[in-house]
């Protein structure tokens, strides 16, 4: 079969690969239909995650249709609509069953990362009974891809751990795909206010058009002030961070009110300066997650009751076989205008 | 002033009464400006609430402005616009400490009840400072007469307490005023399925209006199958009971799904079988409540931020000099096609 | 191998029965060292559980050694000693997902029920990576006997539901085994008062040493004078109903203060009659709860760490072989003054 | 009267000042019995808190006897015994109707900082119906001066926020009064493990009496490499800061296991690193608090109750005349074995 293989930093190419076949008795083989391309393939491509090597099949997203199964597999059969989940959970160990699926002594994120990835004609599930969700009949499959990672990334890290009540005050920073994410669910507790930052314009508009009640630019705008005045100093409820960095991080802790939490998406590569001599009287929380994807059968629900749109986070559309250009484009995001670009196996 | 005098048992007037003085140095005067009629105010009238006596001046919702305030009271002064709300919090004894408002050692319940109501020109509010909700300047007031009771009831007793979330099924039986308030509330947490059961194909219209997903009418139709059809026999995960009579209670219990909750929001006049030999095993929640208001401040924000169109409930409006008429058309809300009526202190 | 086989109504043998064998890959094969005896047996032997076959074998409750294990289990190997839970999870459905192993559409409650059970030398239990748990190196085996079934079911259904906490006030009416349960794992919440609530003088003189801060006889007591005096008329934060009829229930109502939670643990064979006319506007919480076994991990963390002696439930001890006596014994608990009684295979 | 009065940095007196009179309806003056000294006494002292000025008298902390009452007072009478809390609450601002006490609008922390405080033999409590508690008939009122403070903010800001839940384990960095306090009430919870963690030998001694399961001093051995060990690698489920400087924060940062929450307790006086790019993948939460004091009543009850012996942390008695004297032994609490000193007015 033919797949994106990652050969070092700055190095990829499409090529052919031997087709995945079943390991061990909770196995999947899936026929990838669609998937795309995630901010930290990116990362990856960059030699920032060192644990990836060269020859690994790239991609954690995707939907497909079932192939083969292991013999201990119960929940699916041949030929099944699926929904790969990023993060594999064998369902039996203590943090899969607390919930942490992103923490799974056998599983967690590994994905094109520790193994094959979904970037190819056909990946290697493990634990898919509790790894792949059914795709109700008639869906739009290609919304679904956005239920592998990024909604319920947007959703847990962002919208759950920040605790967004009806009626409270919301800011993002960072309108990026992931902020956007977080921005569309959001919407599902009704807040009064959901306040997007982020330095460019074209972003800005998205969001507006995604339920943003105000925007703020904070290129040529100071984000502090102008939360100050929205909020009558106050500050907001909860801000999320899905950009980081540093700069990020610090916006956050200046706009956070007394009694709010700050929830973490943005995946950081340096420490932050954390303003404990304020904060420590202030009664705030902070949080970080790695998505568990545990939420991806209520957000299924969402998507197939037209609570949640998720297709408008889908920007461009690609034959699987030109997905080095639909990296180049996913990469030139800003330029692009891109959010999410669908790669289509034929 | 004018007023309208309860007089026993199916006997009102609307006639003269002394103006209310300050009592303590925590009271507040008000004008009324709007009031509006509730189902409690036609069992007082009946007769079901012996605790109201002759004499007593009836209603506990509406919207004025301060005519005189206590020595103690610091958050309003003369001409502030205010919500009345329909409980009075002493803000200091261990149930109003704790947020159960409903049960307050001092106040809970009392207007229109144990001392004289709204539905007059002018009301004493007592504990001015934890009962009187400010109103924004350039607001509708009429829609925020909706925030004295019927909100935050079908809120705080039906929605908060039927732990209402994205993706959930949710059934409301009846569809009066206090069952749609539910609904509209019931939206700010993205349920997938919001299904409305009445005997009434006008409210069940209204309902589908306000946002019902599916409407049964039990009059005609086996509400029963039909939810074990639209679940897949799971059952819902939130059954509200927006009426007061065994039957419904009844009906509750039998659509109510494992893990799921019912919450009580009836008054119920007589005592209910509870079917614990099949629910015993079945890990459900029952909850009942008297609204506490504590989450008016909050529904006050959903109101001004447009996620919460509270003027739907409003169908007929009257001088409040025409309060009797005002309260035959809501006696014969079916008829009338009637939900909250507007009686304007001009 | 030897079993106690039910034949019937009040017809049950130790006999010979084939050894269990594996039948699917997620299954192990546990050698039995200890068991013991449910109330629910009891129930199965007067016939009040129809889906109970003749030559069943039943129990669902013991300790042992890992015999033999299916191609799948992955958290278990032979010669592990184990913790059988009374509930079979699978790990996988939408059911186990959420913790509600109680309701797994595979598994749930179906050991000595639906399928052959622990009271034998042999047991097949299906699901084994999800259904049995380590026992820690040099732990008291017999002690963990009691994490099968009993300590999870008066936790989960009756101090967890029950929301006991620092400083509050519950009853426990019913103190047998199960009552007592829930009295043992009430303490981990530091509740000011317990108050057990039982006919039987020896069981209320069992809860005294157990920790109950009062004891109510309520064969000779008026049980709500008693708990109105306690409380200055507030009534129970928490009231625990371990019994599983009509007027345990109905004191439970009786005694429940605004705020509170009645948790309904006892097993119901008939409806009872809930007083919504009183409760309605009493801001109470009812629940009732098959036991989940979701908190199995935390509760023998609690048991190593010397936080609660499980091994005091244990009043009497038998040879697996003299189960019929055993049987004798702990159908006259009051007589004989048995709590748990311990099944040794040798 | 006499008090103790703050001139500037390092400078204080025990001198005349004027009784206090009643300013507001809702004040009342207690005459202090008994008092105590906080660490954040010693803080103003050192001219770290400037909004403190030159003829304050100082302390937040103390019980006595009601000796006047203003005219919107409800809840106390003239005689009464009562705690007084370090944290006025108006009980009708947003942040009060929140249980945010703390950040009270109209109080907070005022007493012993913007207004005079406890150190004296009268003081003025404002909000007087939201501020004093009262004490039972014969309680042991020495242990109750507990509940001004250290033991609610142990217990708020350690305790709760970190989220101590039967069988986890917990690790206290600082065994100082605060720690101690927290020590004494993160038992109501059940931990299988509390891990006390401090440079000084004899505060480590004494964590033991009071429950710790494992102490580490971590002047001369290797936290982190302890943890690790004690926890299989897997970090603890709650860490308590309750030092206030970086170099404990950062212990916590290392020893927090995924899934668990850092509460801080300790007051900062710079800013610490946060390894968000170690933490952004281990789902973890931080907290910060000042004390709102919202559990005072459910702390008394567990004193009344004796789950909570407070007396503990009393290691000295004086004189209120002789309070130089309990400055100096608490300023060198190392030195004098000293955590919490008694100030009796006699």
């Amino acid at each position: 079969m033919q797949a994106l293989v990652y050969h070092g930093p700055n190095n990829k190419a499409w090529e052919e690969k031997p087709k995945p076949v079943l390991q061990q008795p909770t196995d999947v083989i899936v026929k990838i239909t669609k998937t795309t391309i995630c901010g930290t393939d990116l990362h990856i491509l960059k030699g920032d995650v060192p644990e990836v090597v060269d020859g690994r099949i790239l991609g954690h997203e995707g939907v497909g249709i079932v192939d083969a199964i292991g013999s201990a597999v119960t929940n699916f059969k041949q030929g099944d609509h699926v929904i790969i989940s990023c993060i594999s959970s064998c369902g039996k160990c203590d943090y899969c069953k607390r919930g942490m699926y992103s923490h799974c002594e056998n599983g967690g994120w590994i994905l094109g990362h520790l193994i094959d990835g979904t970037q190819a004609e056909y990946v290697r599930i493990p634990f898919a009974d509790n790894s792949l969700y059914h795709i109700p009949e008639g869906s739009d499959e290609e919304a679904l891809v956005m239920l592998s990672d990024i909604l319920p990334t947007g959703f847990e890290c962002g919208v759950l751990n920040g605790k967004v009540q009806p009626g409270n005050t919301v800011a993002i920073v960072g309108a990026g795909p992931i902020g956007l994410a977080a921005l569309l669910t959001a919407q599902f507790y009704a807040p009064a206010e959901i306040i997007m930052i982020d330095p460019d314009d074209n972003r800005l508009a998205v969001a507006k058009k995604f339920g943003a009640t105000q925007v703020i630019n904070n290129g040529r705008e100071n984000a502090i002030d102008k939360i100050n005045a929205l909020t009558n100093k106050r500050g907001v409820d909860t801000a999320i961070e899905a950009v980081g960095i540093p700069a990020t991080f610090e916006l956050c802790q200046s706009i956070i009110g007394a009694g709010g939490t700050i929830a973490n998406v943005g995946v950081h590569g340096k420490s932050v300066t954390l303003h404990l001599e304020a904060l420590w009287a202030k009664n705030i929380t902070i949080t970080t997650r790695l998505v568990d994807t545990v939420t991806t059968p209520m957000l299924l629900k969402t998507i197939q009751s037209k609570k949640l749109d998720a297709k408008q986070l889908i920007t461009h559309h690609f034959k699987l076989s030109d997905i080095i250009s639909a990296y180049d484009t996913f990469q030139n995001g800003a330029r692009e205008k891109a959010l999410k670009v669908i790669l289509i196996n034929e």
